[in-house]
């Protein structure tokens, strides 16, 4: 499945890179949603986030702090949100696994939340116990 | 800066559990968005992401995957957001680093997101490259 990741991690088309290693690459998002936005994507080939191997997911959680970091610090802007979307249903639009850094300033630009919290469901208890037995 | 988290990683405040390993933990939200909502927090003590050590956002990378996997595995919904925010603008509540993992179902229940994307700054290659030389 090769997608528009694929081509840039090849260098196949250019972007603004932002960090690079092993396992990950770091660059501007072309349609940002605030100054400062970047992506970072792993070079394992995944559509989606649980579909990553250890060493991937592991490289993946360093490169987005370093990046977080490289963020706060080039923008001044020290508020941000971190998105990583599974499935068109879920606002992904490209089908390779990606984190959204997304600098949220003063003026409100940035993410749009919306947050409809509800309550515990009745079962939580065994929810959480399926949830254990599916852990590997 | 101990939080609600701190007194939960203690085991001090109840939760259900879904996963545990020397570095993270994670448990069902008790306000969720959808059924299946999780959080995955690092034992470290750090209100933002950008502020964990290499150890603790490697082995959240490895945790937030793996519990991923097994919220997809428990609830059968293969689309899900996963969510961090940084800063209260950013919409965090406790400040103590937290990842959702929140399944997005068909009838529309979960995280919303509202997608103001702009266009490239004029200056993203010196943006890029302010980031770059902040990469440490």
């Amino acid at each position: 499945m090769p997608s528009i990741f694929t081509r840039i991690i090849a260098g196949e088309i250019p972007c603004h890179k932002v960090y690079e290693d092993e396992h990950a690459i770091a660059f501007l998002d072309i349609g940002p949603l605030s100054r400062g936005h970047v992506l970072v994507v792993p070079k394992e080939e995944r559509a989606k986030l649980h579909e990553l191997s250890d060493a991937s997911a592991a490289a993946l959680g360093r490169a987005v702090r370093t990046v977080a970091r490289a963020v706060v610090e080039a923008t001044g802007c020290a508020d941000y949100n971190v998105l990583q979307n599974n499935g068109a249903a879920a606002h992904q639009a490209v089908m390779h696994v990606h984190f959204h850094v997304i600098p949220k300033y003063a003026d409100g630009s940035g993410l749009g939340i919306r947050w409809d919290a509800g309550t515990a469901p009745a079962d939580a208890a065994e929810l959480a116990a399926a949830m254990r037995a599916a852990v590997r």
